[in-house]
């Protein structure tokens, strides 16, 4: 499988935790999100909307969008699942999960906050408060949605809850998010990290990082 | 079911297709935006980050996040299916009904727009702008991804795609927002208002509706 992805990009990033998790292979296809080859008409034949990440399976077929992808993923490679079986139990992590992939993340794509600099007249702190604002209202949240006592999000092992939170994490850190308000956050952060999945997915370990 | 939402809230609006879909009786809780009764500390116990929609389930659990209740939904009341069994077709349909739910409407949802007015100055027409800007920017793609010559997004049926795909179109219609270059969408949409449980779902036709 081809991912195409960016090595800061958090949705490309939830994809390469769970390949890890699942114990699949992948290729890195970097894409110079900072150079706009999102853009380009040959990676828009892959995603429409020119977003990262698409991941190229082995017969060609383009899937795009992180969510629907791990969808996919946990479909077709149901072990170890990314969900807990029971009905309720999956609709709360998958709710924990979206509250950072569906109403932080999006609002804080390198694409937005360009706009919201170019079209608005935002300087570049004005950008980082934007992103903030939004880390910390999901953060917030998060945190009241998860189970208090667990090693990771919920339950006994990693779930889609804790493949949206670290890639957001990383982001907070980048920008020098003061986190001390989210302690359950960081510590089931240290714990993700501390596995083998998460350590090779990790930005930093991405053959485009600069 | 207890369908805590708004009658404008895009959110809220897909599950009420989806459900006179599943042929599901509902009951309307609505909440108003506008006077920020969704930030109520009673609300925050149903939803930490404050947005609608929640479904309360009839032994009082309460789920949030429309796409993971819409998920919750197609397990528990599966005919008809919101999405082709085929698993490449079903993350095909996921992946452009997410380029609304997921990369446009988290980005024009009202808390987002009055954050820009109200950090950044922004005024009422610079507030809709941002709107357009991203729908345009969504429906571009989901005109691409969808079928070219299918009745509705992909096949002969609504699917997920669907569900997503009216709601947004509401909200352009309600910012005038110049919809000539997405004649497939268009077309959709009628295919789609003619259909009862599309029909019973809209906005007007909700006990809030101002």
């Amino acid at each position: 499988m081809k991912l195409y992805g960016y090595w800061r990009s958090g949705a490309a990033y939830r994809l390469r935790i769970a390949f890890g998790l699942k114990g699949l292979d992948w290729e890195d296809m970097p894409v110079n999100l900072l150079a706009g080859d999102q853009q380009s008409e040959a990676f828009r034949s892959l995603n429409p909307i020119g977003l990262v990440p698409v991941l190229e399976l082995d017969d060609g077929a383009a899937l795009s969008q992180s969510l629907a992808i791990l969808d996919w993923l946990d479909r077709s490679h149901p072990e170890p699942p990314l969900f807990p079986e029971n009905p309720v139990a999956r609709a709360r992590v998958m709710a924990a999960g979206m509250t950072i992939a569906v109403d932080t993340h999006p609002l804080q794509n390198v694409g937005v906050v360009k706009h919201l600099k170019s079209a608005y007249g935002v300087d570049q702190q004005g950008g980082v408060d934007w992103m903030i604002h939004w880390m910390d209202r999901g953060f917030a949240a998060f945190q009241k949605m998860c189970e208090p006592n667990a090693p990771f999000a919920f339950g006994e092992e990693p779930s889609f809850a804790d493949i949206c939170l670290i890639p957001q994490l990383y982001n907070a850190h980048r920008w020098e998010m003061d986190l001390s308000s989210y302690p359950r956050l960081t510590e089931i952060e240290a714990r993700c990290l501390a596995l083998p999945a998460f350590e090779a997915a990790r930005p930093e370990n991405r053959p485009d990082a600069a």
